[in-house]
């Protein structure tokens, strides 16, 4: 490909496409090129007038327009298949808005269509893998340098969200509008940045509860244990009603141990050797001595903390310059969209464990019963259609 | 009663009971005196000759003697129960210590017995609850101050223990001599702690890794959630194989949150209204502001930090000298041992979760199924015979 930039067309132009648009405009992405907006409301056009680029209030217009090489799916979560299908279908590229969809039934389908189309590029908004803090954290324990993972916690309440969030539109919070609550909405930033650390899970134990602390049909409350085999598990705890708010996660490895703090400050407490060579050459003697002050344990474990500026403002951004980069010149992607699947499942595994009372297989995810369970509770909420396939 | 000390016999004079003998042989428990030491092994006749108190082999014996007005029971854990039941009937009171037996039947037993006998004192050695952090912790938690409970987690690995601790005797980390790991041993005093603060939960999901890190046959690893009922959660992290350690316990409630940091630093988040009152008044935009720092949150919410000194060396002499003031004048005693039963409970609890794979019962706990979830693995192991009911 010979051309420089991207014509990126944002299809959604409600508080996120609004947000890619307005930073587009401002040339902050070298690669990329506002090209043009799509929404169903008609009233959006005067954005679109603004930045001087064609509006379309039907999406299947603007991808036979010709006037867009790629774009961005800012849709409610059960329309990214669908219109990133329709796209790759056109031959334009698709950066899909996290989650890759609801349920895993449908992201299948986008994943099939996506990898019968190789010469297209279609990659996931997960913004947060642009974070340093994550990219160095993932590198540490990926390496092997601290050996195997023993157990992992995170805590993430810092999506507090006020019962008019909640109250804006009709499908949000809903089952058949939305899919689910914090676990689809919120914490799919973590669900993927977890397990792309720490690695994918086997199974799922969880207790959710839907309607809390706000006025909903979903859960706004989370806790999750998760199975990594060979002993290994984690618990991930996630909400909406925390207003002060915790993130802390902690990682347990053979050789040493991770704290992370406010997704800022990292703290990690070095091994001199693997905990079990330390544990077999001493005794309840040394034990005593270590806990009372009274040994010197910088021959045991040595601590380094290490605090990053907040990229926040910068993540966006930089995915869609990475995503047209590889369009243009096949730079790695930072999130392929095949690695969507990971965080959907999860949460569906939690969704069908939190609905049924026991453990689900991960390894083995049973989608139909996930989707029969789902459209349960879209029928009972009687807002929306029940979801086929697709 | 006119009489103004308390002659206190100690039965198992091992490294606990050791430590007993030796602060009351220096006067530091001004109302109970050291009356007398029993042990299996007569090697340990010499440290009763050199404080001058009557030594005994056989702990039968030592409550027939006349010697001693109470006794604690520093033996085996499975011996707590038979010990406690021998002393009751020959009109001796009893201090228990933790955990009050292995199984719910015996410890229901020994309350039953124990229960028959209100002339006499018995208690449990729960120490830690006279540390002033945690009972300062429970009296706002239980004030209802800062509302009902949503969630709390407490990652308590503080527990390390090398290989060569669980090599020093045959029945220690065995089921048939111990009756468990982590939880049985260690875990008992925040098992304890945090129902005390936070209530009796009614169900336990956990995940347990047997021998994971250690050469033993219990488990030395633990990540369990349990159900407080109403949507309220929690999850419990126990192990002894992390070198550095991790003490942090989270509460979250209706009017604010309260973080323990490594059992001496306490931070509490008070909510100027409910949270959900909050919530009810504030849209997106107060999200947007509160996060990007362009809120002055002091108005939402304060915290207050506060570092506790240790009170580790003074826990053990306040339980003994609040159970012998009981006896003497009927002061209310810090652990009556019918608290002892909730610990135990729990502890089997997520023991038959982890050996089932399911949801368990707190409420109406199966403690035959328990019982004879444990008799198989006694029997497997082949080295103590299984339990009967007592």
């Amino acid at each position: 490909m010979t051309q420089s930039t991207i014509r990126l067309g944002i299809i959604g132009h409600g508080a996120q496409g609004g947000n890619y648009s307005s930073f587009l405009s401002q040339g902050r992405v070298s690669n990329t090129t506002l090209a043009a907006i799509c929404d169903v409301d008609e009233g959006k056009r005067a954005k679109a007038d603004e930045y001087g680029v064609p509006f379309f209030s039907e999406y299947l217009e603007l991808l036979d327009s010709g006037v867009v090489d790629a774009v961005v799916t800012t849709v409610p979560h059960y329309l990214h298949p669908e219109v990133t299908m329709a796209a790759l279908d056109r031959g334009v590229h698709v950066l899909v808005e996290k989650p890759a969809g609801v349920y895993t039934k449908q992201v299948r389908q986008l994943l099939d269509h996506a990898a019968s189309k190789p010469e297209l590029t279609t990659a996931i908004m997960f913004n947060q893998r642009t974070n340093p803090l994550y990219q160095d954290l993932r590198e540490l324990v990926q390496s092997g340098e601290l050996g195997k993972l023993r157990h992992t916690n995170w805590i993430i309440t810092t999506w507090w969200r006020p019962q008019g969030y909640y109250d804006q539109s009709e499908w949000r919070a809903t089952w058949g509008g939305e899919g689910g609550g914090v676990l689809v909405n919120q914490a799919p930033h973590q669900l993927d940045l977890w397990q792309w650390i720490c690695g994918v899970p086997k199974s799922v134990f969880a207790k959710l509860a839907f309607g809390f602390r706000r006025d909903i049909a979903v859960e706004d409350e989370v806790t999750a244990v998760v199975d990594f085999g060979e002993g290994a598990t984690g618990t991930f705890i996630t909400c909406t009603h925390d207003l002060p708010g915790t993130d802390r996660l902690e990682i347990l490895l053979d050789g040493g141990k991770i704290v992370v703090d406010k997704s800022n400050t990292v703290t990690v407490t070095r091994l001199s050797a693997p905990e079990q060579e330390l544990s077999k050459s001493m005794d309840m003697s040394d034990v005593m001595r270590i806990f009372s002050g009274g040994a010197d344990t910088s021959t045991l474990m040595s601590t380094t903390s290490k605090t990053y500026d907040s990229s926040w403002g910068d993540q966006h951004p930089t995915v869609i310059e990475n995503f047209s980069a590889n369009i243009l010149d096949g730079t790695p992607l930072i999130a392929p969209v095949e690695d969507g699947m990971h965080g959907v499942r999860l949460a569906n595994a939690i969704h069908l464990s939190g609905w049924t009372g026991a453990e689900v297989s991960i390894e083995n995810f049973d989608e139909d019963r996930y989707l029969a369970e789902l459209n349960r509770r879209i029928a009972d909420e009687g807002k929306f259609d029940v979801r086929t396939e697709n």
